[in-house]
Parts: structure tokens; sequence; C-alpha cells
């Protein structure tokens, strides 16, 4: 089934690039080992995953194929890296040298929705992530669900505060944030249950939202959405009360046990800092702590999270000072690409072991009781020690194809440009034949039958069609795209401002604190029973890199 | 009365800069001459104006004395330059190295607010600008009036959109935009009087409120403000529906001049697209219309506007692509000082000329009868004909000196730092004598009194205590501060971004109109019965530099 990939349009300077970056490690070995040298080569790196395409502002939003005012400002419609397809140009037909595939002839060759299901259905086994552990989509899940926020009853629109702002944790808004708020200490509401701090409890004995909790929204968008309130009562009793739509923060085991480690954290946090500056009130505590927990967690995406993804022998590091020049420093804006780059459904596997037992995937779903029951350490361990499933086609468990379908369809009212378009926008060579995307026959013969030509592939489907990088746990397109969003949106966080990332925001002791921290694993061990030793990883316990 | 000024406090660089950029006349009109070189100095000397300070973001706005997450993000609270009089440092005992003046201190030793009101009164007749007309001061309440927009009830918030949005003329969001709209070839609801285009009344015949303007908002907000609807019927009957509030709108008659001026471009390139292209629709007409009046209003204050403050013979020109790369360039934010430098009332005069009779000032307050009944460019040239008072201690016309005393109170609110740790924030040494700051006896006299010590003058009353650069229009901290926002919130305008400011978000044709607009006279020719030429400009007519 699998053929070789003819790799004549992967560009030269790409391959370049990737040899580079991925050969010669005892000079990246000592590149790494000298921090002068380290800072200019992690900068150089930082900004050449980033300038791949124009910077923003981009001119285009969801708004209207042509530029205005308020869809220069109004970020409740998604941003868009290429015109929609329903742009007319008045200057070039081509734009920013880019030769646009024919919209109309896109649009009109576009297979049936529904006849792209095929796609996502498994052919026999899963096929797992030689590379990612499970706690890897978990992450990436719960991590991009504060700033990918796409709205569920249109998605041109978003409801995202555009920022990697822990809004899971804190509440999308003020008025949230007060909620969960203990105004004691500085710290969240919390619990301990089996001697293990957790959020409160959403709903009181009698299976009714806590009047504490009024206030707190609800997913109820359409039939498809299970209503927390139609739970089973041992699901529903034990649904936490968190910065997101109750149905939305208790999704999945995953999304809770971050969700959990991020209020221990900010409680650690505070009662740190109460030591430490006594005569502080609660309102200072907070906001704090608040910022102190935000950057450690900046630090773990910019740093554990991300030399996960990429297949280089240098380490990226935080060293967020360095880029105060860059004319990618702009206003963030969450486009529509972006959200569609990070729907790595087909990552998670069909069934997961807890406990040791095999059991499907959707029993992790609203089960908080996996969590209480066996402690925050042990399943993180147990979440490292399984593998993720491999971001590809044909890999989708049952129960994410409606959401695959509903990305396709998200692209086409956004009026997305080709697949072709968008590799070369982020200097990728048009690919002329389909055995140029994948090396699987099964992917070149689908994909041929369904577009009859490589020009009529939209961009959600190509994506995830590609082959994985060598030792890179993403395709080339969607690494290459998170790449620039993820580096240009992160370190544009005010809290890594030239004027503000500094012990005053922070307090030296928050500092310590921030500096201290790179991975996930420091932040899982602070916040378990003394003591215990737990693996917590991104990668593989077995992974070896080719 | 006038003494010298002991100018040992100037500091050595800033009188150094002084004599290099208003010297060497025949050296600045070569570099002038040569396009290349011109571009490059622009590019220089405009970030020299603006990196006196540390760039945005600000750590620190009116939300608390200490950095939170939502002092971070939420912009309806001020920015703030300095650190709040209230806040207590965790590191250093001083800030980004001032040494800044003790807090209890400096609020121990303030004067009682109505003890400096004597600061404002007239010492006998009025002093002018020799460099400015009265068209100076009308344009600059008018333009800054759509981004300093300090809510009247709570100073230390804000409803400003922290751009040069127009919103005078637009509207402050899409839903009053939303009634001034015609929806008709894109443009903007107007009527013809005496021959020449005007916004709507907003009354009808019967005084009341026309139903078609419902939710254009009033300034009720405490008993000082006058109520439209208690006008005169005859001032009344001829408010304007324009942008803001009715009252704030019409305030006053250089307020409606360049109001009325905007409509009628922003109509008058209507007509001009919909000729170019007339398969657009009103939308895109509107938006497009909008998008190039404003670029061309940036032009004019990025050239005209501000070539009029410097003494320099170097003429600064808009070249918005020459700066993708400064750390300047960041998300606008308007600071609680932004708002008090723009604070001219002193060049207000007590009467004005009109029809060549001279008239108390008041009497150009809602008054549209006078543009009504003399037109456009007949009125732009009498206010071009006479000077502005100005910009001074002991100058302020009467009917304003209690928006002066409510200047101070502002500044106290906001817990503002001294004068002094301004100065040095912007690069000029402290003050070490009264006879420092102003040249007037009578104003070091009043100063010492009032304070006692340098160190206790507020920053309001000591921006304006300065005596005037020699050939410009403001003193020098009031220039340097202006000179570090006007320009690094205006090249910010995402109009003028890389990817936005082309041909090909303005239309070829509109693209042409901003390249030709370089003055507000351009714009003033444009819309005034054709063969008619008046004079416009910001220059008093006999106005000759030292």
């Amino acid at each position: 089934m699998t053929a070789k990939r003819d790799t004549s349009r992967d560009g030269f300077k790409n391959k370049l690039e990737t040899a580079v970056l991925t050969g010669f490690k005892p000079i990246w070995n000592f590149i790494q080992s000298n921090p002068g040298l380290a800072r200019k080569v992690n900068k150089t790196l930082t900004n050449n995953a980033i300038l791949k395409i124009p910077t923003r502002p981009y001119p285009f939003s969801t708004m209207s194929p042509y530029t205005s005012w308020d869809s220069l400002i109004d970020r409740t419609y998604s941003g868009l890296q290429l015109p929609p397809l329903d742009w007319k140009p008045l200057t070039n037909e081509n734009y920013i040298g880019i030769n646009l595939t024919s919209a109309e002839k896109f649009e009109k060759n576009l297979p049936p929705i529904q006849d792209l299901e095929i796609l996502y259905h498994k052919i026999g086994e899963t096929k797992y992530s030689p590379k990612s552990s499970l706690i890897f989509p978990y992450f990436v899940q719960w991590f991009t669900d504060s700033f990918l926020r796409t709205d569920r009853h249109d998605p041109l629109r978003n409801s995202s505060n555009h920022h990697i702002d822990m809004c899971n944790v804190y509440g999308l808004n003020p008025k949230i944030t007060h909620l969960l708020r203990s105004y004691e200490g500085g710290k969240l509401k919390s619990q301990i249950l089996n001697g293990e701090e957790y959020p409160l409890f959403y709903y009181d004995e009698d299976g009714k939202p806590k009047e504490e909790f009024r206030g707190l929204p609800h997913l109820y968008t359409d039939e498809s959405t299970p209503k927390a309130e139609t739970f089973p009562p041992e699901k529903k009793q034990k649904l936490f009360a968190m910065g997101l739509e109750v149905e939305r923060a208790n999704v999945q085991i995953g999304y809770v046990m971050l969700n959990v480690l991020s209020l221990r954290e900010h409680n650690r946090v505070c009662d740190l800092l109460t030591k430490n500056y006594p005569t502080w009130d609660d309102e200072r505590l907070f906001q704090t702590a608040r910022n102190i927990v935000m950057a450690e967690f900046l630090k773990i995406v910019l740093e554990d999270y991300i030399n996960h993804i990429t297949p280089y022998h240098f380490q990226f590091f935080t060293d967020p000072l360095a880029f105060t020049d860059e004319k990618w420093y702009r206003h963030n804006w969450m486009s529509v690409e972006f959200s569609l780059v990070y729907r790595w459904h087909s990552m998670l596997p069909d069934t997961f072991i807890y406990n040791g037992q095999k059991l499907p995937m959707p029993a992790s779903m609203w089960n908080n009781d996996m969590i209480i029951n066996k402690g925050l350490g042990a399943i993180f361990e147990e979440s490292c020690s399984q593998p993720a499933a491999q971001l590809s086609l044909f890999n989708t468990p049952e129960f994410l194809i409606p959401t695959e379908i509903a990305s396709i369809r998200m692209g086409r009212e956004a009026k997305l440009r080709s697949y072709n378009d968008y590799r070369e926008l982020c200097k990728y060579p048009r690919i002329t034949n389909f055995n140029q995307i994948s090396s699987d026959e099964k992917v070149q013969k689908e994909l041929q039958r369904l577009y009859g030509h490589v020009d009529n592939i939209e961009l959600y489907v190509g994506l995830y069609a590609e082959d994985l990088r060598q030792n890179s746990a993403l395709p080339p397109l969607v690494g290459r795209l998170i790449g620039i969003d993820a580096f240009s949106q992160a370190f544009t966080n005010p809290l890594l401002a030239e004027s503000v990332f500094n012990p005053e925001t922070f307090s030296p002791i928050g500092w310590e604190e921030i500096q201290n921290t790179k991975t996930l694993s420091q932040v899982v061990h602070r916040n378990i029973p003394q003591g215990k030793k737990y693996r917590v990883s991104f990668y593989r316990e077995d992974w070896q890199p080719v």
C-alpha cells in the first residue's frame, strides 16, 4: 500500500533547510552549548519560521471579500491569510506574487462534502504516532481551546480573546473569573478529594447548578451537543466548575487533567506569594499568581511543546526580549487557517488504557471520576505511557468523523483558497501530481478519485493528507503554518513584552518560579503529593529518532 | 515682566538636537531635495521622536497600581507612561533608571486645586500665537476628539477606539454608523443648504429628534453640561446629526467645519468610486470611501499638521512602510498623559472675527448658522486669517477655566507623577529652580508661591508653564510627548500597514486621491463651489520664523 512519494515539489530551499536543521548534530550541540551563539540562532530560527508568509495585520477577514475599517478592527470575525474565493482583485490577478487557483473553477469542482467522509474512516488498525504520547494531543486540545474559539453557530465568527490567556482556567471574561475566585488569599475556589485539590463541582447534591456559579456558560448550540443537564447522574455530579462552558471544560479527561493542574499551580503560587508578600490583598495575590501561571505555561508551550513538534536538533527556548524589533510583532488575530491546522482529531486513538484496562475513547468524556479516583500524577503518567495516534487521513475515531466534516464545511463557508494556493503562500512549490502529497497509494487514489486534479484539493484535506516529516509530530504544511502562528502569537503576549516581562511584574519570587519552569513535568511534580515521581512527557517512552 | 530663563537644565543633547534641526538650512534643503536621503532622514527623525521613552505596551494603566492580566488588555482604562503614585515598587525604588519624586511627599504638598485657578486667568490682554492661525486649535480639538475620549463620569476610564478612526464623522461604533448612512451610492446622509452639502439636522421641524437618528447619543453627564433639548430654538434647529454625541459633535464652529468637510469629501469620493467601479454595491462604496478619507486625513495629520508644530527645517512626510521593523509599532493605547498634553484650551482666544465682526468665543458654540450662511470655503478662510491664542498659562478664556481645573483633577485622580518625573522620563534633566521652566517672572513667582519646590509641580501645570520653543507652536515637554504618541499611534493605523496600504485596499483611483492629498487646503478646495480659491493654512499669514 505504501509507494514512494515524489519529492520533486518539496522545494530545494525547504529540503536544504530540513537537511541543515536535522543533520550535523555535533554542530547543533556546539551551538546549544554556547549561550551567546544559541540566543542568536534561537532568534534566527524563530524569525525564519514566522517570516514564511506576510505578517499581520492581514488585509482580509471573514467579514467581507475586501478590506474595510471594520474588517481591520473587528476581531470577532476570523482572520484570513489569503483573500477569500469571492475576492475580486482590482489591481493584479495574482496576489503577492501567488498565481491563485481560479476561484470559479475551484468552487465548481469541489466534491460533495459527505463524499469526503471516506477519507477519515480507518482501514483496519489505528496508526499510532511513533513519537508522541497521548498527553500530546490532550495538551494541544486544551491549550488551543483558549484562543481558537470558532463560533458554533457561525463559523465565520469567533469568541476568542486572541491570546493564550488560559481562559479555560480563569474564565473567558472578568464576569466568569469572578465566579471562580474564592476571594481568599488570591486563590481559585477548590475542594480536596482523596487528599488532592480539585475545582468545585458545578452541581449541588440535588443535581441543581450551584447558586454561586450562576452565569457560568453552557454549550447549548445544536441538537448534537450533549447537555450537562441530561448526563447520567454519576457523571453529572462530578462536573467541575472551570473557566469555559460546563460541557466544554469537562469534555475529556485530558482537558480536565490540565485544568486541574493549572488550578493547583495557581493556588500553590498564591501560597508562595502570601508567604513572601504578607501585606498583599486577595486581588493582588490573584492577579500576580495568574500572571505567573500564564508565563509558566507560555514557557511550556514555547519550549517543551514546540521542541516536541519539530524534528530539529536545536532546542528552541523562550527569549522574548530578542524579538522587540520584528515586523511580525503585531496585534494577535486568530485566523481560520490557524484554527484548521490545529484540528488533530486523528491523534486520538479509538481506545485508551485506564488502570491497565483498554477502554473506548468516548469513555474518557465527561468522566471526572477517572482523575478523582486515580490522582493527578498517576493519570498523567498513564497517559504518557501510551501512544497518541498518528495525525493523518484514514485514522480518525468514528465519533470524531462528524467533526472532520464540519471542519471541511467551515473551510468552504470561509471561502478558503485551495491547498495548492496555501502551499505557494508558505513557500512550498505547488504540487502537480497526487504522488507528491503522500506516499500512501490509498491516499493518492482517493484524492484523485474525489478531486480529479491536484489544484482542486481543499486546504483542510490537503493538510492532513501529507506524509509526516521524518521525526516530526506533524506533516510539513501543518508544521509550517503552526510555526508561524504559534511563535508570532505567543511571543506577542503582553506578559512577555519588554516593559512587562520582569521581576517587577511577576514579583521577584514569581520571576524565579517562571525561570525554573520549562516542562509540563515540572509543574505536575509541584502539584502532587510530595515525594512521588511520575514520567510526564510528550514523547513516547520508546521513541527513537530515525 | 519677562526675565531670562535659566537654560542650564535643558539638557546638552536636547539643545544640540534643536540646534541641528533648526539650523543649517541649506543642508536640510539639500537633504529634502534628494528623495532617497530624505526617506532615510524622515525615518531617523521619526524614530528619534518616538524612542524618547520606553515603547508600548505600558506595564501600568489606571486600573491598578500593579500589572494584572486585565490591566494589560482592558483598554477602557487609560494607559500610564509612568507608574502611578500608589505604586509600591518590589524591586527598585527607582523606575527604569528614573529617581522618582517621593510619592508621599508629592501628594502631601499639592496645593488645593481651586488655588490653581489663578494660573489660568488672563492678566490683561490675550497673548496671541505668532505662528498659528485659529484653524490650528480647531483642527486639534476635532481630530483628537476621535481618540482621546476620557469618560466624563470616571476620568480613569475612556470610550476610545484608540485609533484616528474619524469616529466624529463615522460614528463611534457600527450602530451609530448605520444611522448616518444613506445606503445609496455609499454616501453619508446629507442635505443641500444654500447650494452646499451638509449633514442632516438632528431635530425635525417640531423640535423632536428625528426617528431615523434614534440611538445617536447625547452628552448628558452632569449639571454643567448643556443639553441640546434646552437650546434656544434657532440653535437647536440647526444641530447636525454626526458621529458623536449631538452636543459634542456640534460643540463649536471649528468642529462642525471639519465634520462638514469630511462628510463632503466622503460623498465626493463615493461619486468618484461609483464612476470608476460601477458594479460596486453601496456597502463596498461606503467602506472603501471611508478608508480613503481616513488615509487622507492621516496624511494631513502626519504632514500638514505635524510640520506646523515643529520648528524644524526638515518637513516630515508619510512613509508608513519605513517603520515595519520598529519596536514602537505596537497596539495603540491612549494614555492619561497623552490626553493631558492635548488640552490646548488657552489657544482659543476670548474673541474671534466672523464676517468682520468681533464676537465672544462662546458665540461660536452650537451655532451652525455661522457656516450655513457663510459657506465652507469662506469660513475656513476667515478662520485662517486670524491668529490662535498662545498655548500658555494666564491665557485661558474664562469659560474654559473650569475645564483646566477638571484636567488638574484628572491628573490627580489618575495618580500621575510629578512634572519633574515626566521630564526625566522624556530625557529632560529635572529642573532645580523655577526660573528654569519659564522666562515669565509671573509664572515663576506663582509656581513658587503655590508649589514651594519644583519637585512639587504637577504634570498638567508644568506642561503649559514652559516657554514655547522658538518657532514652535508648542512648549518643549508638550511637543516631545505629542511627538511620541502622534507618530507611534498614527503610523500604527491598520490602514497604513504593510499588507494593507496599497491600491488593492483603496482601489487604484482611491490610491491616487490619497497620493494627491497632503494639506487640509487641498481637501477644502475639492469640496467648495468650483473656481473659488481661499487661503487655508495652519500658519498665520504674517508668520516669519525668527
